[in-house]
């Protein structure tokens, strides 16, 4: 079985392993005890702070374990907006955060608070002079991503920091994806992750607030952590996530070309191997692992599914492999297609061999996928009959229907011509611009209809 | 070493420790994933629920697993109130709770809410007419621990639920003390519990709500539990907690007589071998293996000292073991004395030897600590130089001095006449009534001072 989907968890790392079972034996004990076992807690949870400090470029006590990434992005904002709630309640995110961010930034608005998401490049990125200009003089806190989870793209956070900091705004930086790949560049004020993104045991997460960042903890009083991370330390874990951040910072460097290596032939072969795809996400700014792209007219469940059988475990942002039946956020406001989503995202020590095999795999699923629900074959060249005006009934179906319909139609249309596609799948609205993009149509846009969405193509080839 | 602690936190059970290394092989995936190694996570996660539900006496679907107990009360509390903020703020608890259902209430308070705090009788339990005077038309919730951490009192959970359900009150009742002994009895509405306590591994609590209880999760939205647990589960040590929750359950029948037993010979004992020593919590309705103790005239601190020096870990409600210097408010609750506060915890598996190790220890070191502090070595019985309406000055002086300094001089003052002794030490309104209490004095009351406050003692004998 290949594990391609580190960006979701990784397997413990050996370290990892070995720290937990150490501190198992050694760390259970309550650390604000004063006998032994208590302080032998205590030494064991002030080194793993020490040690996971090192690893962020912080002070040991601007940083907390939390339970989580989620706990530490939650509390990070929640205490950083009440920290500076006389200044404004303003705050900033770019539109590919982590949902763990963009919900705590809707939890804001249903507390009265205003947002402003921060639109991104079709590769995934804020522009740093944009993301000024949503700074505000009741700006209370920004967030940006250190780098995106669904397509890898490195966001600039340094100059975002420096462009924070000259407003008199704190920065937090999810820095979830990359803080195994080394420490976050800038002045930046807080900082979240994850352990298990890392090869850690789940059940950690850190949050760091730098000195002189105004922070006011929300929620019930608690000791533990500065008061930052309700809850008894969870010691083996935490242990064990500092030991293996050290260990994959050792094999970062080595690691980050072998891997950038193999996510590029990914993204150089599979156009060539598949018809009708799109890689999306920053081609070179951009995590060593990942690597996402999009085929037309293939449905993301039957794919992963199909994958799964062959052996390969990926992820996708697509609407229909998802509980909420809309496609990635990430996707969406990238403005790429969604439809037939695959990420990879490869684990440190991924074989050369493995990354070959899914080559060889991909295209012959990709075909199976598409055969199967009467994709058209190739562009559709048909120009007989033509027909202006056509509407093509998609309501009820989900994606990729609605874009297969439209591309077995659109040899009926003649060239000039429009033709409107029904639908009520939420993907369409995305992936039919996308679709007319990759077929250098004309998206003309959409049109409310009795039931659903009129999206309306011309034909221009 | 004697590890007499375990109301703290106890040592991993075998058990915890064998399906937590199995299922960091099986479950580090995300369980939300449609490939094989998410689907295998999901198995386990879902086989961890059912475990623990039926431990539990709930539905499968009514629990999920939280970072902490802390993190379960914190969002167990937040959810019902909110859930039920049209009939009203009113929340009820019990004096002696958990600091993180208090710290709840306060936060509550702070949020504009209302909160009753029951009072205890000398034993540390609610008096179930009491508890139910409590209710009104505005009461959103109840709060009521199964047992209390510090003394080990059973609580009347059940009469108080059925007080609750007539009202139409949702009763939460935090089992952490009491659910490796066995289920909480009586129809109580919510439950949290925590799995550091039974041998599980820290980082995992449990939130039962059950069906047909209002609740509205409280902060940012995320999709995992129900929703009513934010962050990526941490499947290993939820499979290691259910496991060792089970298996701690197969043995519980036995090691409670076995305990029982154990803490029996503490309680009578004890104060046979130390000279002024109040056994407190009630000598009955009590956890099989939690035995508390104040002794006069010792410093709770040096006293934990001396013990981990022999060898034995125990934990104290003393002022001077606590980083706030008040004394815990369990046993100011109780109007018990608070100095030289002991709490036995006794693990499952305590060896009868290491029993009776303590008892031929605790008199010597409490002798000696007593000693160092120039206590009375007997109750002073001189009547020479009567004087009546001494001042004892004892400001600036720490928990047990203010006692020892009028211990000292009671021999001094007349039958029937006072003395006042000055103290800002907080431990001193505790015990100053305390050892009246214990000494058959007359505790007559509290006077403002220039400096702290006089505490006034009519001598009776």
């Amino acid at each position: 079985m290949a594990y391609f989907d580190v960006a979701s968890s990784a397997p413990l790392h050996p370290v990892a392993r070995q720290a937990l079972l150490a501190s198992l034996d050694e760390g259970w004990a309550d650390p604000a005890r004063l006998y032994k076992e208590g302080r032998r807690a205590r030494l064991l949870l002030d080194a793993a702070r020490e040690a996971a400090a090192e690893a962020v470029g912080c002070r040991p006590d601007e940083l907390v374990f939390t339970s989580s990434g989620t706990r530490a992005v939650h509390s990070g904002i929640a205490g950083a907006l009440a920290g500076r709630r006389r200044t404004g309640r303003h705050l900033i995110v770019s539109a590919v955060e982590h949902s763990s961010v963009l919900h705590s930034a809707e939890s804001h608005e249903a507390d009265g608070g205003t947002v402003t998401r921060v639109a991104v490049d079709r590769g995934g990125a804020v522009e740093p002079a944009a993301y000024g200009r949503a700074l505000r003089p009741d700006t209370a806190l920004a967030c940006l991503q250190s780098a995106n989870h669904e397509v890898g793209t490195v966001q600039p956070v340094a100059e975002v920091a420096a462009l924070c900091r000259e407003a008199g705004v704190p920065l937090l930086v999810d820095a979830a994806q990359s803080l195994g790949w080394g420490p976050v560049e800038g002045e930046w004020s807080l900082l979240a992750a994850s352990a298990h993104k890392w090869g850690g045991p789940p059940g950690v997460g850190l949050l760091v607030v730098r000195k002189g960042t105004r922070f006011a903890v929300q929620g019930p009083v608690d000791e533990r952590e500065s008061g930052r991370a309700a809850g008894f330390e969870n010691i083996p874990a935490i242990v064990a996530a500092a030991a293996s951040l050290r260990a994959v910072r050792a094999e970062a460097a080595a690691e980050a070309v072998r891997l950038r290596e193999l996510t590029e032939r990914i993204r150089a072969r599979v156009p060539r191997l598949v018809p009708d795809v799109e890689v999306v996400g920053d081609p070179v700014r951009r995590l060593p692992g990942i690597v996402t792209f999009s085929c037309l007219y293939v449905d993301g469940e039957a794919l992963l599914h199909e994958l799964d059988r062959e052996g390969f475990a990926v992820s996708s942002g697509s609407s229909c492999t998802s509980s909420t039946l809309t496609p990635s956020h990430v996707l969406r406001a990238m403005g790429v297609l969604s439809e037939g989503n695959v990420r990879v995202s490869l684990p440190p020590g991924t074989a050369a061999e493995e990354v070959e095999r899914f080559l060889a795999v991909l295209p012959g699923v990709v075909a199976a996928v598409r055969d199967r629900l009467g994709a058209p074959a190739a562009p559709s060249a048909r120009t007989a009959e033509a027909a202006d005006g056509l509407v093509v009934d998609a309501l009820g179906k989900r994606c990729p229907v609605p874009v297969i319909e439209l591309a077995k139609v659109i040899g009926e249309v003649p060239v000039g011509g429009t033709v409107r596609v029904l639908a009520d799948d939420e993907a369409a609205r995305l992936d039919i611009p996308a679709w007319c993009q990759m077929r250098e149509q004309e998206y003309v846009g959409e049109e409310p209809a009795d039931t659903g969405t009129a999206y309306v193509v011309r034909r221009l080839v």
